[in-house]
């Protein structure tokens, strides 16, 4: 019942386009806008809001990288992906417990 | 890529509080309004409006059930559990790509 409770106040990875961006960051530690916006199928001022809301959690930071133009990328943090981490693992306790009890 | 796009699609199960309302309802089936709100421990207006939106949805149904006195209870639909399975699938798959990369 703690896992049902810690999921369901987690106001930051509890939104799933939320969810979905640090799942995307997890194994790659960083993304450029442009594929992570092709990768979601998210408008681009929808993903930027929840980029926003990622960092003002202090989940993941936004900086921009000059190759043949100056493009913006995202990268997650430390306490992101321990975040992130701890999300998943009170996740899989979760369907764990559902599939044992199904 | 495709599961992460499904699990930031779904907003009925999007949300956290109702992802917990029925991976509880899940194993169990159905359960009493008040032990719903003992186990999640969120407000009565905010356990109704999510089972409200969980019941427009066609996950679950609200009824009433006469013990001592008459009481609230929720069940979840043929539709929540199979989507509700959806939704797990799709989560555990997620999960196994990101433990295989990370």
């Amino acid at each position: 019942m703690e896992g049902l409770r810690e999921l369901s106040r987690n106001h930051v990875l509890g939104n799933p386009i939320r969810l979905a961006i640090v799942l995307y960051l997890l194994p790659r530690g960083k993304v450029l806008f442009r594929d992570l916006l092709r990768v979601l199928e998210v408008t681009p001022g929808n993903l930027d809001s929840h980029l926003r809301a990622l960092e003002k959690a202090g989940y993941v930071e936004i900086y921009k990288v000059i190759a043949d133009r100056p493009r913006t990328a995202v990268r997650i943090t430390e306490k992101g992906a321990e975040e992130t981490g701890k999300y998943l693992r009170t996740l899989k306790e979760i369907l764990n417990e559902v599939s044992r009890g199904a």
